[in-house]
């Protein structure tokens, strides 16, 4: 076995625990001694140990004089956990393979320093790319301070989200709706305008075979219109969190408070509000509409993926609602910048998944 | 070599000739003769010998005793060229191979009847399939006398033709926009509404690198509004043909007749415009917009393919004009159903196959 599978099983355990570690990244590592696996471990949970520390447990004794393959630079500061490098020091482990770099540029590279400081011998950079990708969010987060966003929609080839007459109920498949769900699980929170907590009471909750986590859930409410009887406030499935202004009436408030809502009052302006999720760590924020929220994002250019689904159906007309309303972007050279990453057909229907491109 | 593979030669030939033969199919033929391919032929325009006719002349005396594959059966009426069922009794062949029947009911199995009565043996069926897609718009047309319905779009990932201030030079790429040629080099007839002639004065041209032939221009105009100086009356590039109601003011008819337009006073009701194309052989038709005649053609489910392509931009706006206006088709339940056929990238961009499914 080379370098390389070795780290690619370490990042094939890495990638199953995707959104379960944050505001931590997903970490794989794997302890190899004479040709065999004697350990390998995750990050499974924050505040719970990092991925070397449970895979040297696994090694036990055989640590000593062993690699040890993991997927991020292991850390050299005393944070809910001792630092990784310390116990790789400690253990005696002759080579660390390390896939990438920290990224946060005020620690990036003191987790090795350490350990070349102890004489071990330090291998950066196999299967980096991979390895980026697989905590883009985290390194995203750790860069800006603000949660990486990820903007949703379903509609139909010529890009109508309902009918005429509002009619929404299904545009896409079976499929393309349960993959929306993968997404939910993965994200810290999800975030929705008051318009479409009106019109649909959704529950925004994760519903998938295998079970899930809920994401956090954001209303964007200027005039604090969300009833005291919808699901969002009365389920308690998940916490929710309304943006609103400081002029909001103070009764509504308290009461909304009292059921267990968390109100900010800083008003809806998305740069507040991502600083403002930023802060309460949430790294990822997943943007499921309505038009006019969408249409926000993009003008504003607060977003980093673009998810959508294309079912093979048309509906035409010229009030129809679109995924992306708002004032809209101006000039045609001011566009959002994607780049198409995947297209897959998902059922009968095509799924793209877009990054935004810098500038 | 094998019967599918002298086939797949014939295919071959013939789909090269796709745009030079309408109202005709486009027909290959190979003729080989102990192993030996001895002819091979194509049609190549109306009027012109059939692709058995050219290959039983390439293959001369040897000929006699040959095998014929052919993607469509043989004719067996005298129209403008004698049925070449009769020649290849004729020319003594002792098999023949065809991939499809004629289509049209009336005839379809009498040519290979008249080669079975003659003791030739004829095998039906040969990528069958594939011929049948080679030929799918002459095929439509025999079956319905109206030209087979192509919608081209080319839009942002969020459906906007254009920003909300009508900038739209350009949304796709320069692959994408010469990709477009292809199709008006292989379509009949281009139509466009009156709205689209005023804003961008169009030629609606074929412009490829190797030259290409010219659509007949087909212009829905009620108010008969087009400009006497617009480029589609004053170019000669190619023939114009406008439709407008029978109230048109006779003035402006004779002035656009005197110079070479053809004028239609049968309004721009699409049923009764599609007719009229079919009777004058128009047996495709690209639609380039504007949006309300894509809406139109989407509401009415007169639409057989839609080319879509999407550009990796993000432009927003509840008022930016979209693919697909009109009224909108008020039920979901009632959509017009697609399939996707292919996904590509194009450039940066991503083209979208799909055909209209039944009802």
């Amino acid at each position: 076995m080379t370098d390389q599978e070795y780290m690619e099983l370490a990042i094939r355990l890495a990638e199953k625990t995707e959104g379960q570690t944050s505001p931590n990244p997903v970490v794989g590592a794997v302890v190899v001694k004479d040709g065999q696996v004697v350990g390998f471990g995750a990050h499974l949970k924050r505040g719970e140990g990092h991925a070397e520390v449970l895979a040297l447990q696994m090694a036990g004794e055989k640590a000593d004089g062993a690699t040890v393959y993991v997927t991020l630079e292991p850390c050299s500061h005393y944070g809910k956990t001792p630092p990784c490098a310390n116990l790789l020091v400690e253990k005696k482990v002759k080579r660390v393979v390390v896939a990438t770099v920290d990224p946060n540029p005020q620690v990036s590279g003191t987790g090795i320093a350490r350990l070349k400081e102890a004489g071990i011998e330090v291998t950066v950079g196999i299967c980096e790319q991979e390895a980026i990708q697989l905590n883009e969010v985290f390194f995203y987060y750790i860069l800006t301070k603000q949660p990486y966003v990820t903007l949703k929609a379903a509609m139909t080839l010529d890009g109508k989200i309902a009918t005429v007459t509002g009619e929404s109920k299904w545009i896409t498949s079976e499929e393309a709706r349960a993959d929306v769900h993968q997404y939910r699980h993965k994200h810290d929170a999800i975030l929705v305008g008051i318009g479409t907590v009106l019109a649909d009471n959704p529950t925004l909750t994760t519903r998938l075979e295998s079970g899930g986590k809920n994401p956090i859930r954001i209303v964007l409410d200027r005039k604090l219109r969300i009833p005291l009887d919808s699901k969002l406030v009365t389920d308690g499935l998940a916490p929710t969190w309304v943006f609103t202004n400081s002029e909001a009436p103070l009764e509504k408030v308290k009461k909304l408070e009292s059921v267990g809502v968390e109100v900010y009052q800083i008003g809806t302006d998305l740069n507040h509000v991502l600083r403002t999720l930023g802060q309460q760590e949430i790294t990822s924020l997943f943007v499921e509409g309505g038009s006019q929220i969408h249409g926000q994002f993009i003008e504003k250019k607060l977003v980093q993926q673009v998810i959508t689904y294309f079912a093979p159906k048309m509906l035409a007309g010229e009030m129809a609602p679109t995924f992306s309303g708002g004032n809209g972007i101006k000039s045609l050279a001011n566009h959002l910048r994607l780049e198409f990453v995947t297209v897959k057909q998902l059922g009968p229907d095509i799924k793209i998944i877009s990054k935004v491109l810098e500038g």
